[in-house]
């Protein structure tokens, strides 16, 4: 389709220019015996991958003469050029070319640019905005064509993942793309009250949702354990609810200039009435208890609460909508709305005084009132309300977006279908509450709209698309990159991609190389694992500590920190689970290894899993020789202990093809056998069914 | 003198709290048997090094009931309350240890709390300001004593360089300091304008100035390459001389508050009349030159130049100034000065004219009438004005600070020794060009006031310290910690310690240790050099590119960028040369093993020297493997095959004990070969005058 294509255009060149582009299109043709369409290509790297691709033959070499144009019918805008600048920077630092051009500018015109984007309008950064983009690429010149300026972006972003390596040269591959997303909110929420999250933070990663076209930053400011946003007119809650930590006006403003210019909208959330420990710290009187409120230090849920009764609530939140709400340009407010359990508002007698007053029938209904009185307020401001799914409710208006969250139970009606047939929006982040630690497989195959689902075209589209979730209870500046990234590339793929791109083994193959892309833009998952255990093994050599993260995941659903209690947010997440990662890599490659070994039993796939065993096995003793100048080594040593054990036996018995009844005993008991949880290692074995199946062959 | 010291002091606790000190005083005295005073040990990673530390024996345990009490008898102190908590964290997350307590309060008042600190004053943080602590470590408890808030804060660094670990234990070692800094300007000198450094990482380079007691930060907001700091009434710096990359107003106030709380002062510097290029794109009306200007990509000494007979010049600068010096709390201000050739001058009649007018002979002292001019404007928004040494002419007044930076010629008095003999005060950084990429040592003996001087005390009284400067034509932000970092610390220690503090050995020891320091406190320097190997193997294996690395050294004294011409601002800044550091690691340590063999003739140091050949004749047939993948690596392979070939031939003539006269030749011929410029390697092989002496002995 690309010469159809291209023909087709209102092309806003001259004629001369429009002959050179009719030329290249020829000898394009002619170079090119066919196109290929496939549904996703382990040759490239895309994430997402884009609605069609048709692939051809041959590369553009990508060259220090490589030049841009841009063709914006627009004539207003800037986003575009300053994503070319930063384009161009990407390239050149990734591939160590020396690029003459260093920026693009209005009257920026070269003859037969390398890359020529063009653009119809400049649009707001909104729900809704089209997206779409055409990337060409022939030998001769790349071409990037949009509706919106944010569509021009999303193609840049595009071909930065194409560079390739051919004959030598750094290349992009000759194909078409014709890109637009299956769901208009991709988003990605960051807690920032858990731990707080300073701006840099912030910005490396929006670089990083801008890489793999995400399009809303939902920003978590509030919660027990922080408030996270200036008010000069309600001073004490940065004062006494935020420890010094927090944003000033000018850096919101900052960061969501930063988004805007990625073509991504910004959400503030503050969560009332619950979690309202912080709030209440620096304003018990709205609280619904009388009593000295702390800012919380553990995680979980807890019982301060904002009281609904009274109307100085409302003056305060009113307040502060009023003074915040100009700061974010998006239409949408979240105001959280989960997890109030009431107890405070139980033990209050007049607010049970007000709900029989009022005829409110239980706490759900105050919230109700409450959620109501709020959903007014931010209308005067402007704003649509959107809330976790305990806000939905009947009076609740229909333009409100419904966060869908929690699990139901077994034959109910999932949340985000329960929301569709009720008439609301809504927005699917059960399934993507990345602080689980799970694989990003789980997440990847879990679509917004199931297959099977009773909903009507029309409820379906109101299922507008996703976030994943990043709850900040056990992470920090130095290890948030790692528990966002790669896994939030595979749920971005999610919501922009066809439903029908769900082929894992690709994926991950895929997330691999994207993970290093995201490296090299400024996320710091892979160098702060580094820190981490450098710190750990106090500087002295840390190959067998990493052969051992290499193999193990942080503990899963919430059971590293038992009960809340186990961390609080001032505790040391330097720690060895801090630095292993879910999918840890060298688990995935031993668990397809044995998978392999198993089904054909070749001897390459045998020797290759001694290997693993003959380096696993010397992990404690390398461990015990470093401990007594490293003395956090010394909670590791148990664990290093156990996998050494399990590798020997089954090193032995796999050389063998043998495995006693006893040794087998002996294997499972280690795999089974748990570390004291006073240690805090809260990491699990990650290739342990793997060698319970493989031990269950050799006893066979 | 620790119990003398402790009971002498007016000590504000109550009597019980007293006597409890005394209690622990006693038992201390009959712990120790002997308190050693020593010069600089090895066991301590100090630096800078103490001006007094007496030695004891025993230590104190960290566990998680470490606790803190303040004594702040100013009653109003904040810095030191958050520096605490800071403190806290560092000890938390270097030693994985769960500590209580997260925070202190006025109110907070610990029975026998482990570390009690007290101070006098609180302190605006200013030239001068009295710095002295005194740090005294027990088995029980830690007490640290200071005049004032800002004492206080340097305790806590050197108590957070005292972590030991002793059986199994983290701990701090029994022991006695006094302690005070030699020289009252400790500064860093960062360049903005030829590479923009964003906020994070100022922050990042200040808490790690913080950390090694340097006290100034010197910000090079303004050069030819763009203006950094937002005028509101001057829009067009930013808007035409910046490319968008500048900190706002608000931005310059929050890194100035979070250098404030590190007791730290802010200098600024706008560089005028030369370093033109920005200012001139974009008020071209007060250049020198009636011309069409653009901001300068390239590196060097440029013409742009302000017109000094121009009174608009001089408006737009008080205009400028009076807007900019209230967010700069320090009472000093440089106006650089430095590198005006004066080109624009001499072709300009009117400027020629104005000087026969105004009687001065020459553009110095044209110069010297545009400084004089200044000095009074910014001497009516309260500044003391300071300039590069060019500035030191007779009319200048005697509170301006000259900062002496050039070379003499020899036979000359050296700048600082002549600027003090002239009757200013001066702050010395030539000798601390970091950019010059020398290695620590090489700064580290340049002492400020050298032995042999010729000055009275009064005169030597005059050079108040010094500063690093950090140009950064070839630096950004992913590199610009390893450029700093950690030879900024040696620096550190020659501005602080006595100068009898100079043993080079010991320097590197305490260096390389508080290196991994900076790192867990956020320093990149060891992370990045991973990331950009990384990049450079395309992400395979970087192990023998690490190799080669560690032997390899960025070229030194501006032989990196021939010309100002080899790169550009926006050149890639992500080559095998920014990789590399100086004092290049594996260089060191063979350096030093080499010098023992030659010495010694041992056949273990033989053999070490062996396994480095070993490895290094292996790094280009590793690189040959990878190249295929990764097109960057083309450009390291001639240089990699020249330090196999000289591996191969130098490890046989080891093993053999002989080296030919033809082999001898070829090994230098080797060793003195250069790459291609074009390629922009840029690096040198580190241990090329060892090898040569090697040869030559292995010749014999």
């Amino acid at each position: 389709m690309f010469p159809t294509d291209l023909i087709k255009s209102n092309n806003p060149l001259n004629k001369i220019e429009m002959n050179k582009q009719i030329l290249t299109i020829l000898i394009y043709l002619i170079c090119l015996p066919f196109f290929a369409q496939n549904a996703s290509n382990q040759k490239f790297n895309l994430m997402p991958w884009p609605q069609e691709l048709t692939t051809g033959i041959g590369n553009f070499i990508i060259s220090k003469d490589f030049t841009v144009n841009i063709v914006d019918k627009s004539n207003k805008n800037k986003r575009v050029y300053e994503a070319v600048t930063r384009f161009l920077r990407t390239l050149s630092n990734n591939t160590g070319i020396f690029i003459d051009q260093g920026f693009v500018y209005p009257d920026t015109n070269y003859d037969n640019p390398s890359l020529l984007i063009s653009f119809d309008t400049t649009e707001e950064v909104r729900l809704g905005v089209d997206e779409s983009y055409s990337l060409y690429i022939t030998p001769k010149q790349i071409r990037i064509n949009a509706k919106t300026d944010i569509g021009a972006m999303h193609g840049l972003n595009t071909l930065l993942q194409l560079i390739l390596v051919e004959n030598n040269h750094f290349t992009f591959p000759v194909l078409s793309i014709n890109d637009s997303p299956r769901f208009e909110w991709r988003g990605l929420m960051l807690d920032v009250s858990r731990h707080f999250m300073p701006v840099d933070v912030v910005k490396r990663n929006l670089d990083a949702m801008a890489y793999v076209k995400m399009n809303v930053f939902h920003w978590h400011l509030y919660d027990d354990q922080g408030f996270r946003i200036e008010s000069k007119k309600l001073p004490d809650l940065t004062l006494k609810g935020s420890d010094g930590l927090f944003y000033t006006q000018e850096q919101i403003k900052d960061i969501v200039k930063y988004a805007d210019d990625r073509g991504i909208r910004v959400m503030p959330e503050i969560d009332v009435p619950g979690h309202g420990t912080a709030f209440a710290t620096a304003y018990p009187e709205i609280a619904s208890k009388d009593t000295i409120y702390e800012l919380e230090r553990y995680a979980g849920i807890f019982n301060p609460t904002l009281d609904p009764t009274n109307e100085k609530t409302y003056e305060v939140l009113e307040t502060l909508f009023a003074e915040i709400t100009p700061l974010f340009p998006d239409v949408y407010f979240h105001i959280g709305g989960d997890e109030n359990e009431g107890h405070h508002w139980d033990e209050n007698n007049d607010i049970q005084k007000f709900m029989k007053e009022n005829n409110l029938k239980n706490n759900h209904e105050l919230q109700t009132y409450f959620n109501i009185r709020l959903q007014k307020i931010l209308k005067k401001q402007g704003k649509i309300l959107m809330g976790w799914d305990e806000i939905m409710t009947e009076n609740m208006p229909k333009d409100a977006i419904i966060h869908s969250w929690r699990i139901v139970k077994e034959g109910q009606d999932l949340k985000q279908i329960e929301v569709a047939k009720n008439g609301y929006k809504t927005v699917l982040s059960s399934g993507y509450y990345i602080d689980l630690m799970l694989p990003a497989k789980d997440h990847y195959l879990n679509d917004p709209i199931p297959q099977e689902n009773q909903l009507s075209k029309e409820q379906e589209s109101l299922i507008i698309g996703g976030e994943a979730t990043m709850w900040s209870e056990l992470v920090t500046p130095l290890t948030v990159d790692s528990r966002i990234w790669p896994r939030t590339a595979a749920i971005a793929e999610r919501f922009w991609s066809s439903k029908k791109i769900r082929d894992v083994e690709n994926m991950y193959l895929r997330l691999n190389e994207i993970s290093n892309d995201l490296e090299q833009i400024g996320i710091l998952h892979q160098r702060n694992k580094e820190v981490i255990l450098r710190n750990i093994t106090n500087y002295q050599d840390t190959r067998a500590l990493n052969d051992l993260a290499n193999v193990s995941e942080p503990f899963k659903i919430y059971t590293r920190n038992r009960g809340g209690k186990q961390y609080k947010s001032y505790s040391p997440f330097t720690l060895f689970a801090d630095a292993c990662n879910v999918d840890a890599i060298d688990a995935i490659k031993f668990n397809a290894l044995c998978s392999e070994y198993l089904e054909k039993k070749s001897s390459e796939s045998k020797n290759e899993i001694l290997s693993y065993f003959e380096k696993w096995k010397n992990i404690e003793s390398d461990l015990v020789k470093m401990a007594p100048k490293a003395p956090i080594l010394f909670n590791i040593l148990p664990y290093s202990q156990r996998v050494s054990k399990i590798s020997v036996l089954l090193e032995k018995a796999l050389k063998n093809g043998k495995l006693t009844k006893k040794e087998f005993d002996q294997v499972n008991e280690l795999l089974d056998a748990k570390e004291n949880p006073l240690t805090n290692l809260d990491v699990e074995f990650a290739v342990k069914d793997t060698l319970k199946r493989l031990a269950l062959y050799l006893l066979k």
